[in-house]
């Protein structure tokens, strides 16, 4: 199956090094992260296992660093549904970055996007959704004071006229080479990357003063800097720096989709724990066939779901991580025992989520920017 | 010169008649006016000389009114300089029928089009002019409570999603052939025709309850209540119904344009009177060559520009508009007279509106809607 990365479509085989290539990103060199290691005084577990594998001027961002110049972050959410265990992957890098780097977090939920772009999505249902997906960000504990979510509805009177400011830069030509968007794309669409860009420059306008930016996000998302970075220079901005994560497959194996119709391709933050654990138990396994197949030929944790879950999300411990990757190709550990490690971390996760989740909504206006 | 009629250019020698073909639209027939008349107790002088010559859903509109169905205004400017004597004309007619059939208007003041539009202009000016127009606009004596303005930028919070639902059901195929838009087209101004409809459905959505909406403009606006029209039936709305008035010469002569960076092209409303008697001096002239030859042959009152301003703005009064137009057809009165007759009542107008102006600085807040 033919790769195809953008916004809206991710399917296919994933070939990493060749996105690098179409998008015209960095590559994380070695150096690159030990210099990320000294600023930070530690390195991630996302980053030391390539997780996030790319980047746009994260040089120039650690320079302003070095020099004093505090850098912003922002990501986002685009609230078609619930959040599942892929969406939070960035975020669980954000906070850790939030962490390190003692920075501000402004996270855009883009509940006009999806009701433009899903004909059986009403804004009423998005807007629902984004107010939902927001005290999943918030239940990862970030810090109150220093982490402004908004909906872009209820945040267009300060976003629409940075917006217009970018989509006056910006051509339907260009947006047809960048997006694929075509003579039948509604015109709603066609202006949406303006109103994705406009975070990028919203704490400089908020501020009065430029202002480092650092997008972590999936490499899907990309083209929106594109634009913005063409657009930045021409309106006196910084351009943002980005960081790219990989996808998490879904459920059915490694070019499987996380989709919020069908349940059991993903682990969503509002499942029962025990329900999570029956679609892990059910999940694409890189086992052999049979019990005595496997404890001869070992599995493969490079296609195993529970391995791979563990390895992008629930276990940062890097020598526990290779304890079970050396079990599980051996045959030593079964499908059935990795799956069992997986399901037990995502039932305590999902516990403890659920009730800072519950939390959240009684802080939630605490994080919000409204117009 | 070939005629071509768009939001954003008017040139040629315009057509009427074609341009109720081009736009399919109507023509008001006597018929409708005696209808209108009887409605309204009253004949407007610009419905009498079909200066407002074309209309769509007139009839229904009036069916609506005459079953006891409120209808509400709509109507707006572009505020990429000072309002002109132009920009009025429809102004003026508004404030007649929110008298007669004592109804909101809501007024659009478009400061992001402007900016979008026009590569010299910043969205700080079209901002600043937005609310300089809207003093005019005050200054004609709409009611308090009843009439509402707002600029895109300062009513986006609430404009933007009812424009997301409009254009999400709008091509930019449709915008290519209903605006001319082409691939370089920014996406600012592909979107903005839906920032534009969405006031059509404001009333609806402020008050919760389907309201007729009549929309008195020049017919260069046309193209917009196309688009809202098509998607108004899918939104569950009201189709807009709209009247048209015929574009008023700059004082270069019938086929000149009036504007803002041609101060001789046009009398604005912040005109010293005295300049604005001396503009009318130079303006474009019916009569003959000379003196004589005027006694003799006489005027030509088409294409006078101080006869049509009279025809059009100044001169409500019938009678007397019958005796200037035999009198200056004859040649028994001169070119220098009845520019006279307009320098005069052009100096009242403007002392008088100048400063009703500026008394409407202090009541601006009161007409104002913003989010």
């Amino acid at each position: 199956m033919t790769m195809k990365v953008t916004p809206w479509e991710v399917s296919g085989h994933i070939d990493y090094d060749k996105l690098i290539q179409q998008f015209g990103t960095r590559h994380i060199t070695p150096e690159l992260l030990k210099r990320f290691e000294k600023a930070a005084d530690e390195l991630h577990f996302m980053l030391r296992r390539k997780i996030f594998f790319s980047h746009r001027d994260l040089e120039w961002l650690l320079d302003k660093y070095e020099k004093g110049e505090r850098f912003v972050l922002y990501t986002g959410r685009g609230p078609s549904g619930d959040t599942h265990i892929g969406h939070i992957v960035p975020w669980i890098f954000c906070k850790w970055l939030q962490d390190r780097f003692d920075c501000e977090m402004y996270f855009q939920l883009t509940d006009d996007e999806k009701f433009l772009h899903d004909d059986k999505l009403s804004d009423e249902q998005t807007h629902r959704f984004a107010y939902e997906n927001a005290l999943d960000v918030i239940a990862l504990g970030f810090k109150p004071g220093k982490t402004f979510l908004f909906t872009d509805f209820d945040y267009s009177k300060t976003l629409y006229r940075i917006a217009t400011k970018i989509a006056k830069l910006t051509t339907f030509s260009t947006t047809k080479a960048v997006f694929g968007f075509e003579n039948s794309t509604n015109i709603g669409m066609i202006f949406f990357p303006a109103m994705q860009a406009a975070p990028c420059f919203l704490p400089t306008e908020l501020k009065g003063c430029n202002i480092p930016v650092l997008i972590p996000a999936a490499i899907d998302q990309d083209p929106y800097w594109r634009i913005t970075r063409d657009v930045a220079d021409k309106l006196g901005y910084y351009k943002p720096a980005a960081i790219h994560n990989r996808f998490l497959p879904g459920l059915q194996g490694p070019e499987s989709k996380m989709s919020a119709s069908v349940p059991d391709s993903a682990i969503f933050t509002t499942d029962e724990p025990k329900a999570a654990r029956n679609k892990i138990m059910r999940a694409f396994s890189g086992g052999a066939g049979t019990l005595a197949e496997h404890k001869k030929h070992g599995g493969n944790p490079q296609v195993d779901t529970a391995y791979q879950y563990l390895y992008n999300i629930f276990e940062p411990d890097d020598a526990k991580m290779k304890d079970i990757h050396d079990a599980y190709k051996s045959g030593a550990m079964t499908s059935g025992e990795i799956k069992e490690i997986l399901a037990k971390k995502a039932e305590r996760f999902l516990k403890e989520h659920q009730e800072k989740r519950e939390r959240a909504r009684k802080s939630l206006d605490k994080f919000l920017l409204k117009d």
